[in-house]
Formats: C-alpha cells, sequence, structure tokens
C-alpha cells in the first residue's frame, strides 16, 4: 500500500521505472529519488535519449538489425565480407560479435528465437526474410549463431532445414569450455558437448 | 572501445542509464535494447515521467519535503500532531517512517548528513531553516531520526547543541537489534548499543 502522502508525480514515476527488466520497486524508488535531486539538464537527457531513440532507431531492412541509416552501416560496409551471413536473435549479440573482432560478414537478425512456452512461433521472427535473402544474394555460408539453448537449438534446425535445400553451407560456432573456466565447474551438458567437439592438436 | 557499428543513439542511451545509481554497463544496454523493443508508449511514459517530476516537483517551504503543492500535504494536514517536529536525512525516510504507522507529527528534511569527506558542511543542509522552525513554532519535542551511523550521529550532535538551548525536548529513536534479526550476526557496535538501551520488562 502506498502511503498516502505520496507525490504523485514521484509515485508515477516510481511506476515507470519498476517496469523496466531487473528493476524492483525498491531500486525503482531509489532512481526516482536519483531523478529528484539530479540536476534538471542530466534529468532531461536521459528523458530525451529515451524518446529519441524511439524516434530515430529503427530496423535496417537488409538485415533487420537495429539502426539510424537504412541499410545499416554494416550492410553499407562495401569492406565486409558479403559471402557470409551470420544469423543472431537480438541486435546485443551483433554488438558481442563486433567486439570479438574475429567476424568481418554480414549479419541477420532474428529478433528472438522459436519458444513455443512464450507463444513465438517461426513467423514472429525474421525467417522469411532470411530465407528469401539467401535466395537472392547466394552466400557460401550462413552461421546460424543464436543461443546455445533449447530454444536457440530449435531455431537453428529449423532455418536449417529451410536452407540447406538453397546448397549454402550452414553451420554453427562450437559448443565447449569457456575460455577461462574451470573444468571442475562446467555444467554436464557444456562439458559433454566439448568433449564430443574436441579437436586434434 | 565502443564497436564502430553502434548506433549513435542508442549509445546515448546507454551512457545516461549508466549514470544511474548502481546500473552498470551492462544493465544500461539491457535496459536500452528494453526500451528498444518497448511500444512506443510506454518507452513515451518513462519519458515524460521522468520530465514530470523535474517539472512539477519541488519542496515544501515549511519542512522541504519533495512535494506537488505548497505546503506539503502533511503541513497542511490539520490532523496531525504539529508539537513533534521528525528530522530526516531523506525524503524517502519520511516514506519509511509513515509506512509505520507509528508517526503522527511532522517532518523536516535536512536533504543530507554532515559529511566532511563529502564536503557536506552544516551549511548545505536544512537546519538553519530547521532551527528558525523551532523558535517560531515552539514545539514539544524534535526528533533527530537521522541514519544511526557516524554522519548521521554527528549530524544529530550538531543539530542537538542548536536546539537545546531553545527549551525544546531533543531526542533520539532507539538503536538495537532489528526485529526478526539475529544476535549471533550483530555487529558489535549495534549489539552495544542494544544491549546499553536495555529496557525492564
Amino acid at each position: 500500500m502506498r502511503p498516502k502522502v505520496t507525490v504523485e508525480p514521484v509515485a508515477r514515476l516510481i511506476d515507470e521505472f519498476a517496469k523496466l527488466p531487473g528493476i524492483g520497486p525498491k531500486t525503482a524508488s531509489r532512481l526516482a529519488y536519483f531523478i529528484l535531486r539530479s540536476p534538471r539538464e542530466e534529468a532531461t537527457a536521459l528523458a530525451h535519449a529515451i524518446l529519441e531513440v524511439k524516434e530515430r532507431v529503427s530496423l535496417c531492412s537488409v538485415c533487420f538489425n537495429i539502426t539510424d541509416v537504412d541499410p545499416c552501416l554494416i550492410c553499407q560496409d562495401e569492406q565486409r565480407d558479403r559471402r557470409t551471413i551470420c544469423v543472431v536473435e537480438d541486435p546485443l549479440d551483433v554488438l558481442a560479435l563486433e567486439r570479438t573482432g574475429e567476424y568481418h560478414g554480414l549479419y541477420h537478425v532474428l529478433h528472438g528465437a522459436i519458444s513455443p512456452v512464450d507463444g513465438i512461433g517461426p513467423d514472429r521472427l525474421r525467417i522469411r526474410e532470411l530465407v528469401a535473402r539467401v535466395q537472392a544474394e547466394r552466400p557460401d555460408e550462413v552461421i546460424l549463431a543464436m543461443n546455445p539453448n533449447i530454444e536457440g537449438d530449435a531455431t537453428a534446425m529449423y532455418i536449417a532445414r529451410q536452407l540447406l535445400p538453397l546448397g549454402v553451407t550452414v553451420t554453427r560456432p562450437a559448443s565447449g569450455l569457456p575460455v577461462g573456466g574451470d573444468l571442475e565447474y562446467a555444467d554436464e551438458v557444456t562439458l559433454g558437448r566439448a568433449l564430443a567437439g574436441r579437436r586434434v592438436l
């Protein structure tokens, strides 16, 4: 129960913050009171950054990554290897792959993974667009870099079944022990995959 | 280093979120991508709630609690006991005290505690206003409900020295074991204060 002395705009801001993922009611009030105390320009900068993201950011019409120009900078970049398309679930996955510096091809962002539990079927993802793109662009290889979990694996299997008849090489990143990890603490599925995927030195 | 493919408005939103307390760069990007995916109305509601807090919320000219009317609802409320003023560091402390349902007097919000380390001296707080208010309103009791830590104790001592000559009763809430707590896990200072403040049953 909210005490009756609550200031309405503050209560509303707490409610709005509490809708964000991982932000509980306690953190939400801490954030709201931080906004209250912070200089007006800083609070305004946050509000405008939120509005601007909704105004200026859209999806690339080629790869469906988020972008403020269309096609996006990666799809436009003539330096990149246009014979490889890496399929990921999320825009954040693109950032993660770019940080490795190991990948120089193009991307395709599905915006999710097939998950019957959450009611997400293949038609809610950008799979049809991927198939059309592979048919049109004829890349050498499509890397299915969905997350290595049940939904990601199911999505990869589903996409592979549609791409293989097109004669393209379809790959999936190796699953195994994380670098810097500890064999002792690896879960059995990861350790099992690491063993199954062992390489000759 | 931010990869060069970053979308500028998204990067800016991540930076803005990362300025909030307790929000690291990882959480900030998670929040930014949540905003990106959420419907436009929800993102706009958050942005407007932030702006509105800065527009409509100010400090009560009597007790310096946050409010959207002046004087605030508590200072206006004729039902409340006007002979007691409870001094707190923060508006959140007022909410906490109201939730107890045990306090029916007025408040005075200092907006901080004396902390030489952080460069916060007595003149940065609403102490002068408190002394003037006690002189004018002549309450029976002033409760110094600053946090039970070094800064709070120092602030309470400083204020007590100024209020006692005015002939008002100055009190401080009991320090001791939290209800539901465990003697075994209490720190020695808390346990020491609990012992020193023991009551006859």
